[in-house]
């Protein structure tokens, strides 16, 4: 077993050598944000949720993130024809369930998605995770209600893991990431992420282009969440005092200057 | 009769204490800078617009915000259908008719959203205002026109309020907000805002955290106008020489540290 | 002949001065810095999409810019009957194919568009304007792929201009514009620009932006692009070293900095 801090400092100069195309079926909210973490983190994005073209543009892409934050009856069905047609093909699947817990809606097209679609890589927060392990939620929009901090995202993560096969990863104020079996907690990140819309669209999205980088699924959600945190410092080391416009600027900004040299240097990973 | 500055300075305060969450259904060209103002000011914003949630998500709502930017057939009914819960279980909805007056599919959809839903707060620009007031106007696009600036704005926001029996808000180089009794006229801004997309959204969203957050309605508005004029001007002292980019970020750096202090040294409020 | 950098300088100064309204049917992705760098460079954009209004927003507009890059079923219909009302009533449309060449659906939706509306300026890159050229591509998504650069973009734009009966103009390292007989080749630009989502998308709304501004197409498309090439650069040179963020805002900031002087001094054309 090699070492994750090892592997994820190759993994964010591996990005920038391969570019892989990543398609993203993803909100109106912070689609521009994601496709710009995307091409910071040396990926390059396209987003295209129409029916007629979905699985069309998964075949010419190295992975695929689907985000159900704005959801609607329209992508739903785009999103599980890419799926399927990533799956048929080897492309990883990168799920990032917006909101599961907090409307019937959203519960019943994650379920649809999670039983026609394999998963490589679940990303939620805690209350979105829990929802998904089958334990009982009360969400309060898209982020961690306080009654479900009471929850160990390391058994939520792993039960998760376990239920879909899958990579599971938490982010929170500690993230979690486990295959089922080994578990990986970062320590990275900073509380004003949570000041600025989207930092968890845009983690699922750097998550995706590791996964495209001819990267194993563990070291990919480890990375692509490791690499968000620490942004997030740098970012708020920098612009913090200023507010949450120059900070949001500044995140993009840190992004861009990711390598394994500034990983190794900043990241802060534990494995169990 | 309390003081509406005092009132507004207690206002921003307790948006940060309750961090209501706000529902918006609003266009895709300025919803990101929405999400970001309503963080900024201190609540928690929800983007949700198919028909098979927007009742669920209003449900768990402080405040509902209906905007018409980018109006489409599809989302006008989850307009509807959220604004009748919302009034069914009592949140405040806040509408922004972007562009009324400009084609008779937005004229149609005002209409008929002001009479299936009942609105708290109606914020928009002269031209829109003075359409649903019922006036003849020349609307140019989006912006005001030249031609409506005759309307006084006073007279037509009373008319407004009355019509709708709700608290009405011009937006303008001075803007207004009456009750139909009470009229305040808000003095901030600056007219670099104008060069920024959506900054009409993002107050319309300020408008909302306020009206989520335990506040009468006339203060609401008047307090969510007066932060964007407020950010305005701290904006442009710090950004307007280097253009309209770092303005637009430096708008929300000042909004995210707005709070009863700030508001209390910048606010010129006139309350007639 | 006018010499064509006289001719962009003056177009530089006339948009301020006619702030035409830009009628936008655009992708979700970048449409909220396409209406920024409209604002930016003194027009006034509008974005309306649904086929309920588009033909009407076309009516009282004087440009009208279509994007497919994030196309779907809805928004195709409304782009041809925005294209039809607009070649009724002399509007100039300004096309941008993104991704033709990456899919069948969007192969047909371009072929459909070109087909029942009479374009004015056709801007792409050389993948996609290869494609609509009729000539063999191996389009990567949204960029130009590797393959495709053999092609010389001098007779590709010809070809296309000559094909459609239009002002052709292909972007990239160098950028090229040709009306069928006149060709300018355009020197400014910075390779950082293909680091933020949306340049492309940004341009053509510049071009849309002079197109409106009663200037002759084959002036408009290629000071739209000058115009993006100079932000480029000083964006570059003022915030490269930041990151891509920085640059994003700092590429709005030179668009709206932009006017006859600054463009003399930096526009590097050349007249074949």
């Amino acid at each position: 077993m090699e070492n994750i801090l090892e592997n994820c400092c190759r993994a964010a100069d591996k990005v920038r050598e391969r570019c892989p195309l990543v398609h993203c079926i993803t909100n109106y909210v912070t689609v521009n944000d994601v496709a710009n973490c995307i091409l910071a983190v040396g990926a390059s994005p396209i987003m295209a949720d129409d029916i007629a073209e979905a699985a069309d543009i998964t075949s010419i892409s190295k992975a695929l993130v689907i985000n159900m934050g704005t959801l609607n009856a329209r992508t739903v069905e785009s999103m599980i024809a890419a799926g399927k047609k990533a799956n048929e093909i080897g492309v990883p699947v990168v799920f990032d369930p917006v909101g599961a817990g907090a409307s019937s809606f959203r519960n019943e097209t994650a379920k649809r998605i999670l039983e026609n679609v394999k998963i490589a890589i679940l990303r939620g927060n805690l209350s979105e995770m829990s929802y998904l392990a089958g334990l009982e939620v009360s969400t309060k929009g898209v982020d961690t209600s306080e009654a479900d901090e009471k929850n160990d995202p390391v058994s939520v993560a792993k039960k998760t893991a376990a239920k879909y096969g899958c990579v599971a990863a938490i982010t929170g104020a500690v993230d979690t990431v486990t295959d089922g079996e080994r578990v990986t907690r970062i320590y990275n990140g900073h509380p004003y992420l949570s000041k600025v819309t989207g930092t968890g669209c845009m983690t699922t999205g750097l998550v995706g282009s590791f996964a495209g980088s001819d990267i194993d699924m563990y070291t990919a959600a480890t990375a692509g969440i490791a690499c968000m945190g620490i942004a997030g410092e740098i970012a708020y080391e920098k612009c913090g005092h200023i507010g949450s416009g120059s900070f949001h600027i500044a995140v993009i900004d840190a992004v861009s200057s990711m390598n394994g040299k500034l990983f190794a240097e900043k990241a802060r990973l534990e494995e169990k």
